[in-house]
């Protein structure tokens, strides 16, 4: 059996991962710890390798933690047009993503993690990359932002496998 | 304690709840009777109105029911800003639609489901007229349709009552 990609995300009742801003404050939302709701640390023992965009990466390192690198002891690739100055801690890839990816698939280990955003995922979701998507919806609507799924998608059919 | 308006309704993950076309057949999807899962019996035996948009009116007695009237034994508005031919199954509403959805709410009675269509969500959100929303996200990316949220929302804060 090959390795799942994995889409584990929250998004609004509105269909938004974070305000145009980027912000993802609201995420706690209501005084929830959603690390401890959402059955993130089950998951997180699922996966050994993360996938996630440039502007996902940036966010991580220069805000959400900039002190310590959150994914230890993952394999993390980070997709970009950019040439980055090297980062020990990931993997720049470039070049045909869902090429690189499919061969990743192909290769032993624990699921994958695609973490976001909401490029990466639309590009994922238009290959049909994504073997399972495990979306929390924030009972908030946003109102506007970066909106999980863009339009112009073929349509998927998915299978609900929990609830 | 007041009548709750409440939005019942099924969303494709993507977060569209009608084809481009109207479609609904989608809905089914996969051989599953939406009816029976999403728990429809028991909501609609604590609503006694319902409300719904000129458009959804026409889809229902043209296309989806044409030869029953579906919601029997329940006080029917239809929000319309065109002139209607009169029918005694409904009651058009044409003026100040949040005004008059208002003081229903001050009437005795049991809760009032806002059916649709989109354009009528759009202005009850706009207006925080919902006090309860149901909403079934069918496991289907459709990719393009009638969203159930347009943008441009104040951000509202919902409590999660039930999953």
């Amino acid at each position: 059996m090959s390795r799942n990609i994995v889409l584990y995300i929250a998004a609004s009742l509105d269909g938004y991962i974070a305000k145009n801003n980027g912000s993802v404050e609201w995420l706690g939302g209501h005084g929830d710890d959603p690390n401890v709701d959402n059955g993130y640390n089950d998951f997180y023992k699922t996966i050994d390798t993360v996938v996630m965009g440039r502007t996902t990466y940036e966010q991580i390192i220069n805000e959400l933690s900039p002190d310590s690198w959150v994914y230890k002891n993952k394999k993390c690739y980070v997709a970009t047009r950019k040439h980055h100055r090297p980062d020990e801690r990931v993997e720049f890839i470039s070049d045909n993503i869902a090429a690189f990816i499919k061969n990743l698939k192909t290769q032993d280990g624990k699921d994958i993690w695609l973490i976001g955003g909401g490029k990466l995922i639309d590009e994922f979701v238009k290959h049909d990359l994504i073997d399972k998507y495990i979306i929390t919806i924030i009972p908030t609507i946003l109102g506007e932002g970066i909106p999980l799924f863009l339009k112009n998608n073929s349509e998927i059919k998915l299978r609900l496998i929990e609830r």
